[in-house]
């Protein structure tokens, strides 16, 4: 980190800030230019607080040359991330098909759903039972009911699981569900997330609607800390202007997370639109960007859906994208 | 609501569609044009899933006519609302000043604080006990302990205190907080909304940072319909792609929200911008622009403080803008 | 497009009000509802001005239901618009593979790398003469020195020429250049666009960075309006709240724009992202999303470019992602 | 500037480093760190393209200390800039009403606006020739018979005259209008903004749509290079996720600008929210906030209006909103 000073500034100054920088855990390099006297902190910048030496009034800027995740980054994991779960891995190399309803509806409807998805080749199954709503008036989702459903599909078919919590209280009904996924919403509630880092159980983390990228990592950092490096990202579309999509499909964020960071990330572009005719196209799109698989909404009846049917896809349509999404694996030479 | 369906659709299917509709607690109007069949709905269309609709096959495109929500509604409740807390008012007609430090820090910075903003005319004390921080290794809050401290203060000034929860476990140490904050990554946390929609106690609600405004008065909906409609709504900043200010803050919510609302409204300067520097300007165009109050970061010593420094501004600054802020409220007719 | 009046509104008010609606070249089916009278306007709205009915006060709200453009609207024309430019072809069914220096530096370089590109096998030769650069202090490229030595390196290896024009008085220069770009900034210069509807010659016409899909392609229609139909779209990143890319590569695009309209849709990742390392796999994504081509920014020393040396790859490194590319080109049955 | 060299560089890539940076004019002083080695430059700095620094191998980062413009920067201008247009002045001290139409439609229209306007205590008629509109079916404006019919009012009213320019080859009939408008979409046409630089004449400079405050000032720059320093800066609304105004605008850009720069702003509220039951609020938080003046759209008839009667309002409303910003205009200390 490059801590510039005013010019100017009086040497005590300087040396005060130094003092409480250097109370952070870290060393300062010294180097009094023409104009500007620069310190370098050298050691652990991840503890070193930005906003407060900004603050100071003798500081003209803070640049950080150091991102300020650790357990994330790849600078200090080099090789990518690959997650078991019951025995079929999320990571490089292969291509993970998430799929299934927006949110359980009936045994019936879950079990069916599973089966086809199953047949078709997807590897995990979706399904919300807590779904959160930008309307109290809205379905809500059917609650513990809707997991324990999920848990017959899972036994019908062998796919493992994957479902969205939404509060703490909510953990224990969990311990049973495969993957627990983290929505956009949640994406920086730090005491939900500091909890599911002390678990033992993979996460399926999905970038906030506004969240940058570094901020989508800190929050992998805040469960990686605790000591669960099993996270996998996942990228649903971001809030712009635009509004012909419901949300703007950020694909470029595959590269650069890859370069910054050793863990999975599965594109989700029945979200990342929330039209159900562009998700072949961008599933292909995902795989072509690099990323470990994608998350596909599958309903029987898009129309009949209680929740996002206008982003779901039939599992017909389903079954032909994954004929055309082996093709991309296969180029890029990923198991599916 | 109006629904248009797409030319050429067999009477079946539209009869089909209205049935669909129907079932959701409303009537329909039918009205056939020459190109396109219309559909109107009639009755109370908040129960009514926009999206579900526009997922089926026949439909052109959906209009909402009226808003979503009905309790935050200013049609069906003309009056502005008025909160009072511990004698003191907050809504149309008064100036609210909630002043203090980002987090409390120790008995005698909230202490010193809490009487030197008092004595500036603030009419409530702020402090955060829990800090909603990006980084895992950045400071966190006093906790519980802050909550005290708070209380202490509150006890050597008469003011009441506004501090952030940020889970539901903490909700029985909130009990003797006269305002509870739900922060702004936490304005779509369904569940903490609908409980705490089940206390009496004023929730000041901050605007998500990619918030619509209609969002933001959906999550106070979802309070109010369970009962507690004490939602005071604090704007402070949203994220766009500028970077000189940490965020934009929005004064045009202001005439916006209070024709669509009758809520009281908050500005945060501090938060909005991130630059203390700015903060006096901001406050006299709250005023001015119609806001109900500002929430201003005081901290003694800026430069030390343990969180969001380069946003605070001092006691003595803080008493200049007061005196400055008392003009704006006499020439909008406003007590303060 | 479906007016909604206002309840309670007298018929002497919504007379006028279709009176002058009328005036605007359609007809007006009048339907009463229970609550709102509902005006359908049947005719050609792209000629209606919504703004102007929406500020009248006894309307409700407007609902476009068809496109607000003709000539760019796939429903008018169904079939993919196919740009023959010196033999090749840009549209469906051929990936175009446009590439060359942000500028044009000189004779040398510019034979250089065309030659180099070619052999790779790009299909277009771009090269910047005229440079808009947001610093008056910047390198703002060769000017009509720099069209003649694209015409060289044209020569010099059969490659069609793509420039930017940024101004009308540069017209005449560009008689003789293969496709004439219409940067980002320019997208809404519509005086400029109405002249350039003028010639007979494929325009290359990239997003602004903040316009919508909708904009983007009243842009184009802007250009139609006139009788030119060579109409080239080129997607090169929005922006947003990211800062990790220097633009937000908005992929979603494309199947949007293609349902949308008729026209080809290039994409351009060097300046999506402004990172040479994330230019093949955007590429790649680019193909594998539906798009037409891509556009990728290719100098021989990119340390050394005169602009924007970070976002070019060599050619060694272009030659190698033209390998991978063809693959791609190859499942969506395109010819590369 | 301060750039930070790659760990383990090899000295001899970092003195080539150095003597590339040094040809653009500027002086290096070197610091060899513990980790990184810091390359602070010394000099001129508006000149060296960061870019280009920015893509050499050996570069970690860049960090601008200093601004990248000049004339516009109030660090080599510590004074307000205070521009006399026929006797009114715009700038600190003052504050400046421009109202008028969106567009000029006759001669009875404007001249009644502007004696309106005038009565009222407007100090500059605005009205619109040339109109950008995003569909080229919507009306365009008058053109040079509007500049005309705006040379009529001024001659009635003696109100200085604001237009806008909409393309160079109009340059010349602008000759006899006072102030000259660019508008948003033509901040960064960076070739028209060069020739403005050359004339004499006062420039209304608008925000571009998604412009930073840093670009508006680098367009501001592009005038002032060329020796008019006659520019007034003219906020108008963002572009933001949100829906229920048209635009987001930015209030908190004018202590920002006004500590980075010494230009005069002016804001304009109609089209910041294209509401105009808005225009009220946002005028008075304009004055607080610190803006010049504001820009206004006043129209006899705002349901006939040309284009965008939706943000205009009636002579009547504009006589009863001066009232009020006198009040602020007083409490500021500045003349209106």
């Amino acid at each position: 980190m490059i801590v510039v000073v005013k010019p100017n500034t009086k040497e005590e100054d300087i040396q005060r800030l130094i003092k409480m920088i250097e109370t952070q855990g870290v060393k300062i390099h010294y180097s009094k230019g023409i104009d500007h006297t620069i310190l370098g902190i050298v050691g652990d910048t991840t503890l070193v607080d930005v906003a407060k030496i900004r603050s100071n009034q003798i500081v003209e800027n803070v640049l950080r040359v150091q991102e300020p995740y650790k357990k994330a980054n790849r600078l200090f994991h080099p090789d990518d991330t690959i997650i078991e779960v019951n025995g079929r891995k999320v990571g490089e190399g292969t291509i993970s098909i998430i799929a299934g309803p927006c949110s359980v509806e009936s045994e019936e409807q879950i079990v069916s759903i599973a089966k086809s998805v199953k047949q078709s080749g997807a590897t995990f199954l979706r399904g919300g039972a807590f779904k959160p709503r930008s309307s109290p008036y809205a379905f809500q989702g059917m609650g513990y009911e809707g997991l324990e459903l999920l848990k017959i599909a899972r036994k019908a078919t062998g796919l493992p699981i994957v479902s969205e919590l939404m509060s703490l209280e909510q953990l224990p009904a969990f311990e049973d569900v495969d993957i627990i996924q983290v929505g956009a919403r949640n994406m920086q509630n730090f005491i939900l997330l500091r909890e599911l880092g002390k678990i033992d159980k993979p996460i399926l983390l999905k970038r906030g609607l506004c969240a940058t990228m570094q901020e989508f990592l800190m929050s992998a950092e805040y469960i990686m800390k605790e000591g669960n490096d099993k996270v996998i990202l996942c990228e649903r579309g971001i809030r712009t202007f635009e509004t012909a999509t419901r949300n703007t499909l950020d694909l470029s964020c595959v590269p650069v997370l890859k370069k910054k960071s050793h863990l999975p990330i599965i594109i989700d572009p029945s979200h990342g639109t929330g039209l159900s005719w562009t998700v072949e196209a961008l599933s292909k799109a995902a795989i072509a960007v690099g990323a470990d698989g994608v998350m596909i909404e599958v309903h029987n009846n898009p129309e009949e859906a209680l929740c996002d049917g206008a982003q779901s896809i039939t599992p017909t349509q389903f079954d032909s994208i994954m004929k055309t999404l082996k093709k991309y694996a296969e180029i890029e030479n990923k198991v599916m």
